[in-house]
């Protein structure tokens, strides 16, 4: 049996959009046609990801405005990240993907902008069978990990900023 | 303070060579040097990363002969690994890569081909300050811990080939 695979990165620890990273950059060797939406990143913020994205011929929409706690306008934030929703609604629709990114989708719904169940009920109707959705963010919400295929929690096991007081780094933070 | 981290990939989940995977793409976007070595995969195997990154221009050098529980000659696999470690410790310190990956290299260590401790005092004299080091795999050795400066736990929460006999799948998987 082969299906488009719900996978799901979740958890306190790194790795979460890493991973996705790495499985669009896998896919993309294969030539699959790849897309995605970044939901709670600046819209004009230039991450390692995108800089390589571009280069690859990937194009990951930012649509947030910065990461809420940092936000002055929480209603603006919500706004933004609803009409992510709806970005990412069409282009699942479009057909013209095999693999889609929802990265830090989890948050929309942890924080109550979406209802959890009502997504899953969406992707549940119209997600095409074949197209594999990756989601990321902490606190994933039980109905997507009841919906999801894969779910790898990533654990924090030990970190050098807390621990160490080392600073984030180009290339390998962000 | 800035420095070379050592950052391990571990746990029973995915995501642990797919996180390196991703971490190396989004240094790529930074113009950064990328190199590594694929412990324990087969040396002619093409998997969507190595197709990946040969049209990056990133250069994994697969050293393995397939998974050792598939080996019909464990001497030849051990043989393969432990002359990975040595092309890996001529690499890291030829100073030509500002990230190296070991994928995969904790299995050397739990299997007992090379000892732990002898592998951390080797990178703790010879790794080149400012490398960042990658390191994956299952089991990594608490030596190996102690050492690392960003360990990650990837823990399966939900997967799907065991619970609905999913086949595994191209551009997702390998």
């Amino acid at each position: 049996m082969t299906k488009g695979l719900v996978i799901v990165n979740t958890g306190n620890g790194k790795g979460k959009t890493t991973a996705a990273i790495g499985l669009l950059t896998r896919a993309w060797g294969r030539d699959m046609r790849l897309g995605g939406i970044q939901f709670l990143k600046h819209e004009k913020a230039s991450y390692g990801e995108l800089r390589a994205f571009e280069r690859m011929g990937i194009t990951l929409t930012p649509v947030g405005d910065g990461f809420t706690w940092m936000s002055r306008d929480m209603d603006e934030t919500q706004a933004k990240a609803l009409h992510g929703w709806e970005l990412a609604k069409a282009q699942i629709l479009s057909g013209a993907y095999d693999i889609f990114l929802l990265d830090e989708f989890t948050y929309v719904m942890h924080f109550g902008w979406l209802d959890a169940a009502e997504v899953v009920d969406w992707l549940r109707t119209n997600k095409p069978p074949m197209l594999h959705l990756i989601i990321t963010g902490r606190d994933a919400p039980q109905a997507l990990i009841d919906y999801a295929d894969l779910v790898t929690e990533m654990r924090e096991i030990k970190h050098p900023f807390r621990e160490q007081g080392i600073k984030a780094q180009r290339g390998i933070e962000f």
